[in-house]
């Protein structure tokens, strides 16, 4: 029985080595990664239990998928499925100016067709909190529907609720994702969204203090967090609202971490600390993603507790 | 103006390095692979002038795949477009007993929706060959009328067309592939087919000989090419059957062998080789083909003649 | 709770790539390999549960030992030591004349410390096999102990208990091996042994029928498999000895063949398979490993089914 | 029939990975890198058509060479030699305070004896621009006479002629180059330089706008461009001088830094574009390349509008 | 007979590529590194004649070791063992806030039992110089009193002793260090230490001028360097003491960085430099070998001179 | 001072992995190879003594070849030059039928304007064998004048000659070999020759034997030793011939397996072994060669003897 439940799609992540262009690359690495996996190890690597569910194709690529994810230490519990593509995702590293480029390939997965009622929902209602993000409403009528069904399935069983917003403009408008989020928001204890999101997307304005706690004010989150890159987060809570600095860091690669910060933050609130407490190893655990080449934070709460004590050390011999 | 205008779907090829299994790869090798493609270069290769037209995504995806394919020598002239992935499959290899495993991804592809008018018919029309194979009609209903409407074209413009049957389980049925296929045999001149699919798809019977005669007769064939593998081909053309071994290879790898020996008894047919030639050569670029990692035959003309004169050789300094 | 339980070392296995020699490699290839957790893969993936049982040190070279078992499927158990190595042994494929060479660096090891008092012996107890090699009591006279200690758990337990011989040279010598497994013999319900290793370390004689009866004969074994390398292998179970010949097979990775033999064999015969079919799936598995680098036999069960009904397949697409 | 010919050698490049050095090196990562070819690409993906013109063995190297080319998208229309090596050379990157180490190997080259006559003046005449750089009369006396009468030949067709002087100390010294580039000034329309060339070969003195109105006015140019690296670039144009910033970038790779701002200048002066717009893309195509391992400007010409626009982009998905 | 005679071990270092984690790394890139022999490659380099002088396994692990560091043009001198591992160390490059992590596995080597009386003393006492660090004594009593022996040896031989204290707090404490070193410092004519380790081991107080000063006046030592990272170093000699300035540096491989600054001090000061010139190529060495992965300063004495004259160059062509 | 001292170019192999095409590969492998260091590292690994004197480029890429030959045990004795290229060769691996294909790029070397004043022709008249080839004198008319006068000098100082016939077709042609050889035969005395060699090149006629039998009493040889390959090889001395066969291999690189087998054969001979033993540890040291990547028999003394004893190993553990 894990503390965490997370839900979503983990792609096979395809990308050419260093700076290499896709349109010429011969080789690609491989990777699992999706957004709510990415929170569970996160969570896990933090310092709880965590479990990531989901759909996934009875293929060696869906295979490759779980045996990864389960690499990592969390539990995997999935529906094997018969029909369906994995999902994968292109990306390429460039640097400023040409950027990081995610080419998504999610059309027709399994895990578009996964419904409430292929997943035993028992460890959702009894794990402590249960996780997945907009992400996964965006994929397909079908997730949408089975979003709002397993955050219900979560609240009748008294499991914290948290969600992170991730809007991604390749897979839906602004006002699609509006429409289907303020829908889902009833549902939600913990809210991640992104400042750019909170503007964007639902339209509000202001700085992202003043988003948290309109946010806050407007739907009925116990807890917002807004955050905003490379200038850190803010945390609305019980009225309050925390600020949070990000620490510096040599980005190898910047895919994860929201995720790793939304898993970290989770795992330290499920610990007890306070919000403050559990924004600054959020922060760290943030940092340390970026330094990893891979969708997912592959760290120790050591190294976590190292970056929040010392901001990190030099050589360690 | 080139000699063989080829058409069909070219995948975006990701395989594990050597044995590798995908289930815990962590690098795929990327290579651009596809039936007709691979026919259009082999062709090209030997020595005539070879176009592969397709529909693209207009992505660095697509991109990639018309990169790689310009690179081997051929003209590409393709209808990019904004929508439908491009088509992928993964490749393992294995040996014996585990053998070489595909896995197509290429559903939802920009080229299933290619449609005839989207294509400057010109340029078959003035081609001495078009060639196309059995997998672009499976690939879905479109591309069924497509290609007959393809074929139509190029025998209003007097251009010879020949056609690889190309049976693959994972796309369609026997039943549909033979339904299909034979609705499209009265517009084919040159037929190859493997001798397994003409029993199994086909419904014939008997030795690859009596294959190769059945089909040459029932149907209004010029030329039926039964390939056997390891076992070489049967060539039927004017009543008369023509025997070609297979030269011995270290195989490398497999995949596009047949594409190969296609594309070079094309080649050698449209410089007036006759049919005995042609298979010699054809066997000959097999045999290359087999030495050489991915899809595709980057062979030489002088290499293919030197197999045919001397059966290769060993070391060159 | 597991069918099996395997209890050894897992090592780092760094090896060149190709047939690059160690003495001039400048990249090593890292996997996790080891006897007992080898069989507990093999076995898993034929078809029941496994869990692997060790004690690792607590650093990034332990834990990615234990993170690429879990990735395999199987469950890890494992005692976290503050004290001691993590074993690694260096492997160099040479082929013929060369030879495949291992060179150990297994001393000080955190499991060679493993004493039977640190295991939770419940899930041994409760397991339907235990299994452990000839490796472990090698490698420490605290693990000979242990060895013993945990093979009498498992008796307490009404669990078969299963073994295989794996005599090492380079671990120690005959006479050492002899005196000690023979004293663990009695404890064994199901033992597997090389014919040489029947020969050179037990001194029996005979051809491998003779082995096996012998060894069946002179101690309380239920089953008996002598393996005969590409000569496949012979059970002796209630008196009646059976044969099985080896599959042909392209090797890539010939280390691990014994032990995806044992895994496989054990899961067919838990699954209620008599002993030629177990040994039939046994002789499949071991002929798939050889195809794969690595230590680990990553099969699926249907491979395995379609090496025992087909004998494997050439491209399947 | 291309709106830009280009005419000049492009070598095969062999670097080390990363930072490696060359003489501890055990793998080369092999590219095609040339000014000229490099400036063609650049004005190909800009959005102009444009051809490359060269001589080349007929060997594996010089096929090589010419498939990359082609995989860019530009034509290629060489003229195949017997005789002479395919030019190489070896580039370390280092960083600072290493630096960039590029070792020519080009000596004895196929291209050293192309002599005008060998090519179809035709595509020339009919091109709307004909580029070469001052590397191509370093190569040798051949080339230098072949430089002067292709020049001619493109003056005669009412092509406008455009020449980077690109001086490179490893291939003559400031007074032979001096000697030779005033000699072909006169047949020269747009003229692209460094600053520290305008200085250390011609001789010239003042800052970058001083530099370029004095070469300007003393010879015939129409459009002078004074490229001044990080510090962006200066161009003279009837009489006027206007300025251009260096984007800032993630430099992966300097090498082609100049030849894709002026590819891209070109093309974007053949569409018409002024001059301060056509220094914008060309700053903005410099900038990208820098982010691209390999002599070529791989982008496309919305990544450059972006840059234009937007100064480029972070995370894309 | 080398001008530089170094003793100490020598392991296999044991790298994933980039910034992957040892936690999941599938390749190690594989090196040789050890202060003594890093240093004594930085002074041959630089312009002298080294031999590396050791204790090694005669397993292809030893001879890799002993083969690497003859590349790289210094003698080796090995007692060659049939007992004892080949020590190695896994590192792990991080960049902020992860660090560069290393990982020891030298335990039970066969350096840690060379006595004095394996080796022939003559080289050392014929040398020009003898240099150790602080690691060799701490790797097991035998080599305590190996050290001293050692450096005993030199003086009789009227040889130069040059040591650096090289703290590492994975091997030993800091008590056992400062007793230990105190207790060889009375051998020793040129100490090297960076500030933080007379500050933490030996307990010594102030900014880095005064603890040269103390350094230098409490012991015998004719040369004290205090080495201050990215700050520069300082040098007491004969009472007067010297500042350095770090050059800037773009780092690949921090590792080995302080090995450069004393191999090439050393070495300058062999060739009759004063000690504030020896800085500056010392200075130089060690920015260079930052830019280079791997333990080793593969320069070259041009490169370094061009760094003191110019510091660098940006693109050689 | 040197048992064995070789002359001759020693080039840096660009090899693409595996069996890629060098026409399509964008990476090599990087190594050094050139058949009298070949012989000269395989007499060192056989047990004696071996230097390899040569004249070099000052550049990294001289440097690179030197180093890697030093790491490999033999010592290095070379004139370092400021002018002339460094040699390379492209080596493609086929396998049957496409064979091995070696691009020579060795025009202008540093190494072909090589007199024999430039060499201290001490060591060579010290050494017990002097040894060059004949892809020596086919690379300059300088070369020529060479390899008579270091021959010379070596019969002067009572070392004995060795010389390996190896001739290459891309390098000159039949006639001027035969030319040249010829009057290099008398300053030989021991000859070995490919019996193709001795056939097309000297015109003899008859099987190996009669080969070997023809030129050891027509030209004033102590041995003749007349290579057939896979077949083995027969060697004439006293007037008495002896056959080898060869040993069965798995073959990874056929580069080299030549200069194994003559490397092997002079060091077993300077041991004082007879010609039949000498035969049986060059034809183990060559089968040994084949299963090494590389132009280079990177074998252990050890490992001969076990092939010569047992014929190999399959797994030692």
């Amino acid at each position: 029985m894990s503390d965490l439940v997370a839900f979503g799609e983990t792609m096979l992540r395809l990308s050419p080595p260093g700076n290499d262009r896709l349109e010429s690359a011969d080789r690609f690495e491989v990777q699992a990664g999706g957004a709510e996996s990415n929170v569970a190890v996160a969570a896990q690597r933090t310092g709880i239990d965590a479990t990531w569910i989901s759909k996934v194709p009875e293929t060696p690529l869906g295979r490759r998928v779980v045996n990864e994810l389960r690499s990592y230490g969390i539990e995997t519990d999935v529906v094997w499925s018969h029909r369906g593509r994995q999902g994968t995702y292109y990306l390429e590293h460039g640097g400023d100016p040409r950027g990081t480029n995610a080419i998504y390939d999610r059309e027709n997965t399994a895990v578009a067709t996964a419904e409430a009622r292929e997943f035993d929902v028992e460890p959702i209602r009894e794990a402590r909190v249960f996780f997945t993000s907009g992400i996964t409403p965006a994929l397909s009528p079908t997730l949408r529907e089975t979003t709002a069904n397993l955050l219900k399935a979560a609240r009748q069983g008294d499991t914290t609720t948290a969600f992170d917003v991730n809007y991604r403009r390749k897979l839906w408008s602004p006002d699609e994702a509006q429409n289907t989020l303020t829908k889902l928001f009833p549902g939600i204890d913990v809210l991640v969204i992104a400042a750019r999101d909170a503007r964007d997307v639902l339209g509000f304005e202001g700085d992202p203090r003043q988003l948290a706690h309109q946010l806050g004010s407007q739907f009925d989150f116990t807890t917002v967090v807004v955050t905003r890159g490379e200038r850190g987060a803010i945390a609305w809570h019980d009225g309050v609202v925390h600020d949070q600095e990000a620490y510096e860091t040599d980005t190898a690669d910047p895919i994860g971490t929201g995720d790793a910060f939304t898993g970290a933050f989770i795992a330290r609130r499920l610990e007890g600390a306070d919000v403050p407490t559990a924004l600054e190893y959020a922060a760290a655990a943030a940092a340390l993603k970026r330094t990893i080449p891979g969708d997912v934070a592959l760290v120790t709460r050591e190294e976590i507790d190292a970056v929040v004590k010392e901001g990190g050390q030099e050589i360690s011999r």
